[in-house]
């Protein structure tokens, strides 16, 4: 309701601006029992982080997170997760000019408009440098669900930019190409093509959109809630809190629209377990707004960035004079390439959530099932006592 | 959380399965002192009415709303307001073939697989006689912002069926026209012409997908709440909640993702107010996830209806069996036609929870304004008093 | 938020005015596989209803519950149950005097000023009334805890009449006794004392305050989270909403502040399992917020009626008069007697929530267990299917 | 739900333990436009310190606030504050002999049996240590407050320790002495005898329970939601999320169990301005859930702190054995004296809450009104520009 938080037994609350003192996140219902190192973190982190390339803003921040509390011997306690990164290299000079003059198509308008005053240093709370937060509190899921008893993966990679579309990749490709070139696409050739147009628009002065497709795989049928708290309204809620998103679909989406039902519908057979098991995947892993089993695919579109150097014309409610601008900050010339992480993410974010809501995991702590609580109420490694 | 409750101030919980007793939606956090009557609700609900039209389910439901609770006098009360719709015409006999056999790409399998059951006449909690309940809670919110000081309008109209595309429509367009034929097309010879697609795969025993063009004109500037709770992110929840819908972009949607910075972005200049105002609105009404002032619009996508007379495969997990099925109940060969007063509510709906959630509309009652409450603490019309 | 939902994962949203239509409820989250019927919420409202004996309201109100949606063939589906409770004999001519006069210490003044009017009749939204929805809801929690693999049961009986106090009892006793007698004392003779107390008052034209005691049996350890969603803010979150409350307090309660921490303290010794256990429950079961496995158990204080028959004085703020006035509708001289099977329904409705949240019974489904799922998506007894 | 969340507009999300690296607070929903300073905050925090007087805990904290987000030159900009306050005394050996073996009636058992895991040192997550993190977000919602058109002030006092009880006070009284003392309580005398009653029990290796009685001054009336979310039973929420609080009572509490309806009604009458006023506040500033604009009281009991060091009688779960511990930690002889600050916070928090809920404040920006928004979305000094 205030913006910050996500989730509902996995549950993410986020503080700070891009150049204000730090970042942090609060990771509450985190189940207790799961081994959860600042390492663990650190690599998602870095797979987000500004200055990993060329294409990348040169913003040079170390993005090192510190975990504040929750953690007992180095396994998660069942209490709240806070964790927090220090911004810097924060230069908010260059941002002077536009504290009453608003950067075309920013949220420098807005936010003044909304709360009559604004954080206005590197674009302040409407900066993606928020996402470092949701990182974090991604990693943490990534750990949880690997602790349990499920095989969940998640990856994402970059399947657009402008007119370069990649060709359907398998999601074996995307485990070990995606992060095998600076622009995040699973198949190398289109990644290098991907990588010249991003030059290409950098050396211009100007910016690209693009798109990532993303697949979940492991995800146990029957979770997501009827109605308004279905698997597709919970996914939209979370890759549009992305910074310039404009699109999301699942399954096959915006193609549905000419698509006949007798070619749409899917028919069952058994599968080897003699379970229902639908003839195809047009549905995304999703029916009735409840998982099928099957994975769980969509993509997501990102507008261009919306800071270039391109000279761009604005007003001063201050001054009332019009002016000509340049946005000469250090930024990505294309937004999917490190957005990547971010959609992993919030999707093992998502995800955990409802295998905590539907009761796949124990909510409490993880090392133990339901109807055996009694039998351990240790407090772990307790010979590990300092003082 | 449960799947059946949206919004945060203004806020909807509703029940019903297709063929059980009554639908019904209790509307939680509607300001006290609006006029409102079953009429005011009767004329939207009369819009997505089954048999209104032949290409739509011949199911002959008079969806009469009572309103229960809530009214003083014929004006909201500012306490819940508790509707109930009854059934009447529900036939669940042609349904019994598919209590353990799943109708293809439906939610018979994910509803079972989560609940191990589930009320399977006429597809039950899935079925879309569940936006019965939110067309209601949609005509309070309508008639809630009609009485502030604010002049919120929102229209929407098919602009997709299978490969017709309607032509861009003036916002005028839309109020004039979208109702003036059985497809809800703005524009009167594409209408025409999906009417005949719509026939034809009628006909066929098939059906087809399609699209609704919304836009919401009137909505104030700095609404929406920063990252998980802008503006983008809650239409999207309302979007995705509709069932069979497969995408929901705003602004330019998924065309942004071939767009150049250069392109996308959008100068600033004064209004006649001498208030920043931006050339044009690509940005769909939306910046950093809070409203510009601008007409907010977008588009979504409907996959086809599933429920076709053309004979599917499926598998009974009682028997063991597979089996051919054909699914012979009363259904619309096309989704968007019905959908757009359901769009147009949960549009209404997230708008008014955005107003009350901003201090644009006082919570407690439209007709005071903060500050003045205490001059006015009289029940309204006290002369009607009846035993 | 609005003041018409209480519980987090078993939710229950209710609407209805005393004068109104109807009185309603919508209870979600609760899990499928339960069997539930009309007649087991039937019985419980029978225990809350008026007229049910010379110190309780005259008002003659069936009661009669429909439950509207939630089930297949008698059990519960894991959507949302709707029941609707009509209103048959609401007479509102007596209300007329108070529309803009208000009564003392009801919430007449309170809601006009806050929503600028109310539902006057028979105290409109403020009525007690409501709590026939609680009580339908708690029926519901009762039913589904007994289909769960615990054992817990609650029980409440009344503690205090004026200055007549009872004795400590037994649970077994209260089981025993407390629904023997119209005070619903679990005591027997104190029970006579507190009738004629109650009759003494209400011949009087006055009316006069008492407490409930409640106890939970059977509360597995390890349930309710730390601080602010502790099992005591809860119980008080729920006990506090009951109307005409005035004080709650769980363990040794108000008695605390004069111990020592040396008496309070309890030590811990072994259990016949080999668990460690507190010798003594001076702590009511609860311990950092999160329960023991000893009984829940504490006191709750109601004031007396004011709705009283004896003249009292109040001003018209529409006329600018003062005036005299009488109370006459039907009234209870004394709460708590009717009150009992208030506070055991909202205490079943808390404690079931924590059951779930907690991971000891599966939110979806009750019949199967967590790893388990995949062997029962039966939809249950399709044999009865009838059109 | 996950037990670090309180507020619904005005949202506190917490994380630390006693032992750990910090402490952390974000405040959510603070409006913008509020002048704010770690100065505002440490004042408060100060009040609540340990090692403040002989009859607190000598544990050395400085408890210095950091805020790291959600300012602006001073002022609040709407987004979230970022608290953290560094634990720098944490001796954690001591609870060495308690990690398998738990203390009486502490929270070490629960939290062990809940979680299978715990922070141990200090307590952990269940210390009260965690009321810092309270205390700085209370210290904020008494600046937006303060910032406001509105004059709500709140005091509370120690109002009895063990036997001793305080004569009633006036709230000048309370403002005046309450801080003049260790045992803040407001009559000087009774604070001496309080004092030396908590030496006595200090020396004797005891601890003893105690109350706080509280007031709100200017809280406007029609505060307050019906039912669930009545001002009571936020209240109460807010006061049982403080550790060792056993009993909480507004009004006249307790007494009115054996008050008649006669005694206890209270008659309106007009007030100077001509509005509808009781005559007398038995009701404590509440009737039907909502506030009249009396003012609101209560009292709050604290059962002695635990941590004694009198040898008490444990088992340890891992070894089997029983044993005698002596709490040896440092600790408080008395709970109230420093929760004096915790409870006051906890209030102001609550009714700004309500404040915001209620359409008093603008939950955006406190400087303007609604209506008004769009002549001002300067962001505040801007010639404060530093790089």
């Amino acid at each position: 309701m205030n913006g910050n938080r996500f989730g509902r037994l996995f549950q993410l609350t986020t503080y700070g601006e891009s150049h204000g003192d730090a970042m942090g996140v609060v990771v509450s219902g985190c189940p207790a029992g799961v081994e959860l190192s600042a390492e663990d973190i650190q690599r998602d982190l870095d797979r987000r982080k500004p200055g990993q390339s060329m294409i990348t803003t040169s913003r040079g921040e170390p993005d090192e997170v510190r975990i504040q509390s929750g953690l007992q011997d180095g396994y998660t306690t069942g209490t709240p997760l806070g964790m927090v990164i220090e911004n810097k290299d924060a230069r908010s000079g260059k941002y002077e000019p536009f504290v009453t003059a608003p950067r075309p198509s920013h949220g420098d308008f807005t936010y003044s408009a909304k709360f009559g005053t604004r954080n206005w240093g590197g674009g302040g709370r409407s900066s993606a440098r928020e996402t470092v937060n949701w990182v974090a509190a991604g990693a943490v899921a990534k750990r949880v669900l690997a602790a349990s008893d499920h095989d969940v993966q998640i990856k994402a990679h970059v399947s657009q930019m402008g007119d370069i579309e990649a060709p359907e990749v398998s999601f074996e490709e995307m485990l070990e190409h995606s992060e095998e070139n600076e622009v995040r696409c699973a198949h190398p050739e289109t990644a290098e093509a991907m990588r010249d147009l991003a030059d290409e628009y950098q050396s211009a002065g100007d910016s690209i959109g693009g798109a990532i497709y993303f697949e979940c795989r492991g995800v146990p049928r029957g979770l997501g809630a009827p109605r308004f708290d279905g698997m597709p309204s919970r996914l939209a809620t979370a890759m549009y809190a992305i910074p310039a998103v404009n699109d999301f679909e699942y399954g096959i989406g915006r193609e549905a629209r000419t698509t006949a039902g007798s070619e749409y519908t899917e028919d069952w057979e058994f599968d080897d377990d003699g379970d229902p098991t639908p003839v195809g995947n047009d549905h995304g892993g999703i029916q009735g707004g409840i998982t099928t089993g099957q994975p769980i695919y969509g993509e997501v579109t990102w507008h261009p960035p919306v800071s270039i150097p391109k000279s761009q014309r604005t007003v001063d409610w201050e001054t009332g004079e019009e002016k000509d601008i340049q946005v000469v900050g250090r930024h990505d010339p294309v937004l999917p390439p490190r957005a990547v992480p971010v959609v992993e993410a919030m999707l093992y974010c998502t995800v955990l959530d409802f295998m905590l809501l539907g009761g796949r995991i124990n909510p409490d702590r993880i090392d133990d099932r339901p109807g055996e609580y009694d039998t351990d109420y240790h407090p772990r490694s307790p010979e590990n006592v300092d003082d």
